[in-house]
């Protein structure tokens, strides 16, 4: 199996930006010195619940740093871009790291990302499909090409530099519907599961997704499903626990805040978030024991492996850990990777 | 004073893309060893007159490989970017590099861009304008705002990262007309000087600016003028004009062209260059000696530093080499930079 990191940056505390930042890349390059294969880095504007805006320049800069381990995006929100400017920025990423990008494209789901770009949320999907057109032809046409859109228009377009991997860098969408899975399936584009869908879920879309890969006639390849998953190990459940509950509660609270409809949310996440909490306390509870049962890895090195053994099981290949929310400390989270690298990858080589 | 490199990548061999690109690269880290102070990359699309169409991501790449240098684009083109993503991009580099960004903006010039990515040309001044605002406000701002513009709308925005430089990192604006540097002196940017002007033109250029400073009521430092220059030393004069005529003056014809009117030009860049070439002869034509008298600085060392000593005496104390031109072999013009460092730097550390 392959083993990676779905890898974002977030800002519990607003003085320590920069200190978040140098600690989330130093993990990346632990990581690959650990033996994991890929950074899959999120997207996210305009709050607090992830400040990495600018993924494919964060990537332009590990590409520098790192070697041998793939740099992505889960996900570039094509609705934000212009298609051509991501065509490039691609591009460039894939050269400056000898054809190492995976690119992870997405619709977007946060109503504040969309109201504060003025752009429609309900244009989320056409935009997508107009943008991802507008990148492959970019990428692959010998000639240049007009391209009149719903949403954009170019004339004798041509893009470079070149992507280096042929025809283009590996396209993954994330996907949980069948009419979704359907359409990754028929375009060729590979599957990113997404973190919070339980581990039955996981595999219910795994089988769905290889038939919708047979239907296209196409023979399946379980690399090309990568199941995000967050995940904390250490050498106790309670310590599991102990370092873990209360960055993860942040994240899970504050994703549900900035992905929630207007009418429920308030400010987008202000600094001052304890009172802020409080006033959602009511409405927003996660069961963190019943998530660690059914959805996340979280507990001893053996408790994980068993979670990971199961999706194995249901024909997961492919793994990247979302191990570094909710502000929890650095050293803690190079040490889970350690963990997990030295006591659990050696039992899924396969 | 200070040396820089005004660096770009150009294609004049089609299938040489990556290995153009690693040499570019490779000489910056090397000018950052000799002493150089900073390295502004230029931002040039769809045509192989530059090929370095996202510059911020490459100033990424070079944070993580670099550790003294500033990083600079010369100039990003505001017009054909959200101004909130050139924010966050910017800031993210800032944030990569510890505050070592220096933003260049302008306008655009080449008739082919605009009509590629389908902007009015016309609105180019308009468009710079709002850009500027807007990212300005967007680095500086407490509070979120809204923005209604002519060509963008933003709701509570606010952006992150935030860039590590207060307010926000310096911003340099290219400039020639007297109104365009009073405009400059009255916002506090800072000036970015052609390479295309001649020496006596420079001359005059710093002298209005420094008066157009004062009138605005400020002190004037002369580092916040860089003045830009192509470059080229070698130990006889003979071999700097062989190694250099023939690859500069592809990047000054090819340049003519792209940077022409509609009548002027066939189409852009095609691969047969040489062909295209012949249909322009006639009516393209530089005169590389004319050239070295009064504008460029190729030569020996000697014929180099007495340009520069000419500039220092009209009140220039920091220059940008555009030393990666056509194509040139990537040895010569690291052999080039060193020269220079060892030969000609010593004498201007006043």
């Amino acid at each position: 199996m392959k083993f990676g990191l779905f890898h974002s940056v977030q800002l519990p505390d607003p003085a320590r930006q920069n200190q978040y930042y140098r600690d989330a890349l130093e993990q990346v390059l632990w990581a690959e010195q650990l033996g994991y294969d890929s950074v899959w880095m999120t997207e996210h504007h305009f709050s607090r619940h992830g400040i990495v805006s600018a993924s494919l320049t964060v990537l332009g800069y590990l590409a520098g740093l790192t070697s041998t381990i793939r740099l992505a995006t889960a996900v570039t929100v094509l609705p934000f871009h212009n298609p051509i400017q991501i065509a490039e920025e691609a591009a460039t990423v894939d050269l400056l790291s000898n054809g190492r990008l995976d690119l992870g494209v997405g619709r977007g789901y946060q109503w504040g990302e969309f109201h504060k770009l003025n752009i429609p949320m309900d244009e989320a999907d056409r935009r997508f499909q107009e943008s991802i057109d507008v990148m492959t032809r970019a990428w692959t046409t010998e000639e240049p090409f007009d391209h009149r859109g719903d949403f954009w228009t170019f004339n004798d377009m041509t893009v470079l530099p070149k992507p280096v991997q042929e025809p283009h860098p590996p396209l993954w969408v994330a996907a949980a519907s069948p009419g979704s899975m359907d359409r990754i399936a028929q375009n060729g584009w590979n599957l990113l599961v997404g973190q919070g869908l339980t581990f039955d879920q996981v595999g219910e879309q795994v089988a769905y997704f290889k038939g919708a890969v047979g239907e296209a006639g196409q023979d399946f390849d379980p690399y090309t499903v990568k199941v995000a998953r967050a995940m904390y190990t250490a050498p106790t459940h309670q310590q599991a626990r102990d370092d873990a509950e209360q960055p993860f509660m942040w994240f899970k609270t504050t994703g549900d805040e900035v992905g929630a409809p207007p009418e429920r949310r308030g400010d987008l996440l202000p600094e001052n978030y304890q009172a802020y909490r409080r006033r959602f306390a009511a409405e927003t509870t996660f069961d963190f024991d019943d998530m660690s049962e059914k959805v996340i890895l979280f507990g001893t090195p053996d408790e994980v492996a068993e979670r990971v053994e199961r999706m194995r099981k249901a024909g997961v290949k492919s793994i990247i850990f979302f191990t570094n929310y909710g502000g929890i400390e650095s050293q803690k989270v190079k040490d889970s990777l350690e963990l997990f690298a030295t006591e659990v990858m050696p039992h899924f080589q396969d």
